[in-house]
Formats: structure tokens, C-alpha cells, sequence
């Protein structure tokens, strides 16, 4: 008979007793120390060892009798259940047990000058707690519940989006086109599935957004590249074949910032209604224009209903909150809403009702105000200490946004140049690095999530690498 | 000359005097009003009409000169410009404009006796308050920046969701293996489209959740069910065919709350093994047991690595938290991951955070317990008042969970006597609901989300619908 000897408590851990010893006796079991028709010690026995009271050793035991492992033969005593045949190949270690780790998050800021984040330093998180509170205050628990009618969004925080969109994007719509998401990604995703067939082809900008690609290939689409030139996408070439979806970023095109033309939005839309292709409107950032008025959403010239509008609030507010929206023709909007249901069903409602009163309440118009001011500065700031240096790198005029190209001379390896720059601690991409066929070679600087200090302080590290690269590569 | 008169301004809404003239005149373009070529008033003119400062008029035909829709003829005046052909059909009516609503959530508890809902009135919200306050304070502002190192979960999470799930659900699990989701329907989704290719076969429980073949249905296999009995789900039948996964619910079989026995668990796994079957264990409320220990997870007797174990926070939270977790296989672990992060990316980190101290801090364990007591003296309240009744309903002996079924005499249309309850109120699912081949009829009840003076009184309002409906149909 075994001793079970090597059994032990830890009477600081949150199991009872009684289930550390019965899930210790399960893995012996389970890993073949102990085999069928083994007997084990007597309870009495187990209690003495392991200095436990006996009736904790009796529920032990009784619970594994009731879970088929161990069998009770009168008064022979205890065995391991000779009808339980345990499947080959079990024996594998115990995981070592831990207690809970005490909370290390280590989360880390953007490095300089990671593109497209927002300085979330001026996120006014006292007002969002505020609202929050406000939230709950209002609608109580109610708020924690499943609620089926907010599978597209809660109503109070799509009326308020609508809103939004029509005064300040020139976006046509109603709240019930509204589909609130975690970001313009999970939209990018769950229409890739929606409305993409394996081989059929998307049209995409060329540099271009990377994570879209990834998820048209994950539907098993085909991809045709169309170069972005002064004036944004072209239209596709005659000879590109059916495209079953076009997607762009029109207000300031990812990652080179040109806004597209109003006569190539014209033509984009025309060929869209003509040859019934979808054209995926991504308007990631057009909060962020520091110049004259943007152009008007694509959204808003299209009236064949060919048209998904689509926009997050990462960059506005902050990253890690993840909700956007999409903005559905009525044709799709059904089926776009099963198929949210089946994917993730409706996102965290307290942040949704937080978001609604903070559109509400003006406070949102307030800080993208305020984001555009100093973002506004951060740029001509950025673009300034590039023209007093003498770098090589050549800026053409955008509107701004989040990010400024940084074009390298002719023949420039720019993946080398962003290696360099990665081994110093920055986080600066190459603009090959978005693009599928071979592109003007640049580095693309995000600058909004930098206090002008810093901007100064890492632009005055980062000269010294982009100089001897220069020099190295002329 | 048109003379503009029917434009108007709003002086109390957010767009600017400008933003809303040149919205307007860009929609008369649109829509035909204006055609190319059309002259429109002078500055001056357009100023004295609408009693605007004239550079407001100056600023919005600039906007729209800027923007293509309008052109300048030096002292001709302004016309609409005469390059711009609008697509075909552009004709849409203007959407009325709507100031933001006040925010009107009304959003509604649960109906009786709704399946599978907690009582969120008993979660700790000032604790959880608490805590997010405490996780902002220890981490900052980093919580809100978008982080690479999180698609799979906050790691501290992670870390905790791992030690509870090995100390307290018998999972064998590292934390790199486990993956923040959404909720198991997240996971189950994800699931589909990795493991799935169209006209595969899934074995799935009969009855069993309907939004899990969902998942699988849009994923195109093939929906192969196993009728479950007293012990739980059968082994496929040897003709069916070879099955790419199989979906389980063993510790409490949902909806009939039946418990898969041992030998059943571990002819489940020596299938898998045997058959390259990826097995699926949904453990959706397990933590919610009443009367002995649960058995172990069938996670913890396989050895092939052929089990994802999947689980939510959504029953023992609250449900519009939207946080679950799945424990991956490594062999599936990188893939899977790769898919969360096109599908969606991470989650909202504050909410993680926020979680991983309620897990740490001993918050979540004692709410568990509490919950336990409460649902407990509930589940035998809610059994008491149909046994003190003459209605002809008849409950099985489960170990409780969050629902219990009420079998309905041979022959009856559960669907009727469901229908029946809808239209007084009502939300009590048939059993039928969730099957696939005909089933013993009955009627699915929760009772968690309901404290015993409701139960009481709800029951007492549908009692005499019962007696009815049984009258009727008798």
C-alpha cells in the first residue's frame, strides 16, 4: 500500500484542503503512479500524514469515489477504480502550482515615432470618469446586463454617432445604419467575410494599410494594387478584372496622407455603381486637419448605396477604449449585424453608454479641438527641426493628420534605414514596408503622441543615426 | 440668379456658420438643384440674406471652390463649376438633421425566467470601481495606449485567469496558452475559421447551443448531432463520418444541465486522439455548482493536445462586460492569436486590468461564493414551487447551474406552451428550441437572475398560464 506520502497541503492557498488532496491523488492516477486496483491508505492514515482532520480526508475520498476514480470495497478499504482505463499517453508533469502573481502589468508608451497614436495625455479622463459615473448613475445595473436590441451598439450611443457624422464628416446616414465595432478593423474583418468570395479581387491603395490586406487574405481574396499618386487611387485599369470591393482611405490617404481628388471621387464612385463594387470608405482619421475643411466623405456623393463608411474612435480618444463604428448601406445592414452577433455579439456597454454622453455632452468636441491645437503645433514643430537639419528627407505638403512622410533620395533602401532606427529604440516604419509593389523609398514619422519636448529630445537622438545612415548609404 | 433664400443656418448648432452654407450648397449640387454652370449670388448678397458676416460667405465659396464644386470667374462672379459630373441617380433626399438626442438608454432587465442570466445585483460594482480606480492610479495613462504585447489579454490577466482556472477548474494551463476573449462565443467563432474548412463535420450536443452551430454553420461544415442522455454525449456513431471537431459542454450539458460521466470523458479523449479531432470544451458555468464538486474539466484528462477549453466572465460577472478566455493548445496557440488580432486586436485594457485585481485581490472568489449561496437557495426555492404545484412539469435531478429544464408530458408543443408564456411576458425558451432531431419536450427556466420575492411572485403569475396551457392541450 502507498503511503501518499509525497502529497502536500499549503493551507495559504484559496482550494479547500479537501481538493488540493483529491486533485493530487487525480494526477497520480492520472499519470500512472497510481494504477488501477491500487489501494491507498485509510483515511485515518491520510489525516495522521498530512495532519489533516480525518472528515477532510473522508470528502476527499468520497469525491473521488463519486468522480468514478477511486472504488470502495466494503471493509478491504479504498482502491483506484479498476473500470477506468485512462487514455494512452497521460503521462505528463504536473504543472507546478503558483499562486496568483501579484499585478505586474509593465505596459509600455509608443515609441518615438510610431505613426498613427494619439497623445492620450490630453485625454480628458476625468470628464470620462465622469460620465462613466454618470452612466451608471442613470440606467443603474440595468447597464450590466445582456441586452439583446444593443447588438449593433447601444441606440443612445448610435443616434449620437449619427449625429456626429452627418455635422462634422458629411456623412448621409441614420442611427439604424450605425453598427458600433471595437475599431475599423473588426469592421474591415467581419466585411472581408460579408462580402468576399475565395479569388475575387479587392482593389487596394498601394502603400497601403497593412492590417486590411491581412484580413481580404484571410477571406482568400486577391489582391490588385493601385498606385497612390498626387491625387490619391486611381481607378482600376480595364484590364484588372471584376473587383468585388474597393478599399480606400480617401480623407488623407494611409500612410502618404494625399487627400483623393474630387474628380477621382467622382470616378470612384461611377465605376463603383456601374460595375456593382463595394467601396470600403476607412476614415480613420479625418478628425485630425489642421488646414482648410477636408473634402466631403466619399460616403456622401455615393447614391447607388455602394458605400460602407467606416471610423474608429482609437485615434481620437484613446487606443486601448476600442470601439468605432461602420456605417452600412441598408442592403447589407442585416446581415452585417448577424454576423457581429456570431463574431463577438454586442461590445461592453458601459463604455458605449460612457461614449454616448461624452459626445453629449460636448466634451468630445472640446478635445478633438484641443487635440487638433496641439497636434496642429506638434507638425509644423516635426516638419521645422527636419528643415533646419540638412537630412535628406524630403516632406511634400499634407494636411496632416498623424503622420508625415519622410521621403529618402532615389535608391534608398528604406527598410535598412528603419532597421537602423528600430536598434536605437525607435519605431519609425518604411514606407515599403505598406507597399506591395516597389515604392518611393521613406520612413513614416508619427508625431501626435509627443509633447513638443520630447519631439525636440528625439528628433535631437535620432539626427546623429539618420546622418550616418546618409552618409553610409551615399 | 438663384437667390440661395431656402438655405439655412442654425446659430445654436456645433458646425460652424460656414461648414452648414457650404453643406448646403454642396447638397443642391448633389441633388441638381444647382447645375454646372449655374450661377450663384455674390458674397455680398448671399451675407445680407442669411444676416452672416460677409467673410463667413467669403470662406464658404472659398471651401467649395477649394473643393471643386464651385468656380470663379474672375468679375463674372461665382458659378457651379462646369468639370464636375455628378453620378448618375445622385438625387437622394437631404437627411433631416437632428440635434444629439438626450441620451434615452432604456435598456431592460431580463425577462422571467430568461436562461442563463446572473443577478447583477449582486455584483460588487463599488469594489470593481475600486479596482479600476486602482489600476489606473498603479499604471497611468500606458492603460490606454494601444499595446502589441496585449492581443492575447493584458498578461497580468492572463496570469490570473491561468492560476483560477488550474486551482479551481482542474485546468492544466501555462498563461502563455491562455487567450483573452470577448466571451466563449468569440472564441467559438475564432475557432470555426481556424479549425473548419467548408463540409467538415462537427459533432455537436442534441440538444445544445444554438449559437455555437451558428459559429460552425458559417464556417460551411456540416452540423453531425449527438442525441445527449442521462450520462451526456455519446461517442459519434461509427458511419458518421470523420469529424474535424467536436463541441461539449461536459459539466453541465447546456440546456439539460446533465454532467458527462467519466467513462463517456475519457472515451471522448481517446477518440480525439485517436481521430485527430479537435475537442471543444465549453465550461460556461461551471462555476456554479450547488451540491458536490464538479468533476475535473475534461481539459485536464487530455494528453494529445487536442482539447481548447474555452470559459466566460459573463455568468459570474456580468454580461456586458464582454471578457471570456480560451486555453489553447500550443500547436494552435500562435495561429489563433494571429486571427484575434485581424479579427479585433486586443481588448479594452482597462477592463482587463481592472479584472486581473478583482481575480487577485480575493473580490472575485468571495462574489463566486456568494453568488453560490444565493443561487443555491434559489435553484431549490424555484424546484419547491413546481413541486408544490399540480402542474405536470417534471425536473430531472441536476447539480444546478444557472437553468433547469421542465419536461412537459409525452407529446406536448413546447413551442406552443412557450409561446404561450411570450405573450404574458415571459421568456422561457421550449426545449425544441435548441435541438436538432425531435426531443422530449420541455421548458428551459432560469432562475439565478431573479431573488426569491420575484421568483415567488412571477411564479405565481405564470402558474395559472400553465394550468391553462395544460388544460388546453390535455
Amino acid at each position: 500500500m502507498r503511503t501518499l506520502s509525497d502529497l502536500w497541503i499549503d493551507r495559504s492557498a484559496r482550494p479547500t484542503l479537501q481538493d488540493q488532496i483529491a486533485r493530487q491523488i487525480r494526477e497520480r492516477i492520472r499519470s500512472g503512479d497510481l494504477a488501477p486496483g491500487d489501494p491507498l491508505p485509510s483515511t485515518r492514515d491520510l489525516a495522521s500524514e498530512l495532519k489533516l482532520s480525518r472528515n477532510t480526508a473522508v470528502y476527499a475520498y468520497e469525491r473521488l469515489i463519486s468522480e468514478g476514480y477511486l472504488e470502495s470495497a466494503s471493509r478491504a478499504g479504498i482502491f483506484v477504480s479498476r473500470s477506468i482505463t485512462m487514455p494512452r499517453d497521460s503521462r505528463r508533469p504536473l504543472t507546478t502550482r503558483k499562486t496568483a502573481a501579484p499585478l505586474q502589468i509593465h505596459l509600455a508608451a509608443p515609441r518615438p515615432f510610431r505613426p498613427c497614436q494619439p497623445d492620450v495625455g490630453l485625454f480628458p479622463l476625468l470628464t470620462w470618469n465622469r460620465m462613466r459615473g454618470r452612466a451608471l448613475r442613470s440606467e443603474g445595473r440595468n447597464l450590466l446586463h445582456y441586452q439583446a436590441s444593443c447588438i449593433a451598439g447601444l441606440p443612445a450611443l448610435r443616434e449620437n454617432v449619427a449625429t456626429y457624422l452627418r455635422d462634422h464628416r458629411g456623412v448621409r446616414c441614420d442611427s439604424h445604419q450605425v453598427v458600433i465595432t471595437s475599431g475599423s478593423q473588426q469592421a474591415l474583418f467581419l466585411l472581408a467575410m460579408l462580402l468576399l468570395k475565395p479569388r475575387e479581387r479587392v482593389y487596394v491603395e498601394d502603400p497601403g494599410y497593412v492590417e486590411a490586406r491581412l484580413a481580404w487574405r484571410s477571406a482568400g481574396a486577391r489582391i490588385v494594387p493601385g498606385r497612390v499618386d498626387a491625387q490619391g487611387l486611381p481607378l482600376p485599369k480595364p484590364d484588372s478584372g471584376r473587383m468585388s470591393v474597393i478599399y480606400t482611405t480617401p480623407s488623407r490617404q494611409f500612410p502618404t496622407g494625399v487627400s483623393l481628388s474630387l474628380p477621382r471621387r467622382l470616378a470612384l464612385i461611377d465605376f463603383a455603381a456601374r460595375n456593382k463594387t463595394w467601396i470600403i470608405e476607412d476614415d480613420y482619421d479625418s478628425e485630425l486637419r489642421y488646414g482648410a475643411a477636408p473634402l466631403p466623405s466619399l460616403q456622401s456623393l455615393d447614391a447607388s448605396g455602394r458605400l460602407i463608411y467606416t471610423g474608429t474612435f482609437s485615434k481620437v480618444l484613446f487606443p486601448s477604449l476600442r470601439l468605432g463604428y461602420v456605417v452600412m448601406p441598408d442592403a447589407l445592414l442585416d446581415r452585417f449585424v448577424e454576423l457581429k452577433h456570431l463574431s463577438d455579439d454586442h461590445l461592453p456597454l458601459l463604455d458605449q453608454a460612457t461614449l454616448a454622453l461624452f459626445l453629449e455632452s460636448g466634451a468630445f468636441y472640446s478635445h478633438i479641438r484641443r487635440c487638433r491645437r496641439e497636434y496642429a503645433q506638434r507638425h509644423d514643430l516635426f516638419l521645422d527641426l527636419f528643415a533646419r537639419s540638412s537630412l535628406p528627407l524630403t516632406f511634400e505638403p499634407t494636411d496632416g493628420g498623424m503622420n508625415v512622410v519622410g521621403y529618402l533620395p532615389k535608391g534608398s533602401d528604406d527598410a535598412a534605414w528603419s532597421r537602423r532606427l528600430q536598434q536605437s529604440g525607435f519605431d519609425v516604419p518604411a514606407l515599403s514596408h505598406y507597399a506591395i509593389e516597389p515604392v518611393r523609398p521613406g520612413l513614416v514619422f508619427g508625431f501626435t503622441a509627443f509633447a513638443s519636448d520630447k519631439l525636440r529630445a528625439e528628433f535631437k537622438r535620432m539626427r546623429p543615426i539618420l546622418e550616418k545612415t546618409a552618409k553610409e548609404r551615399a
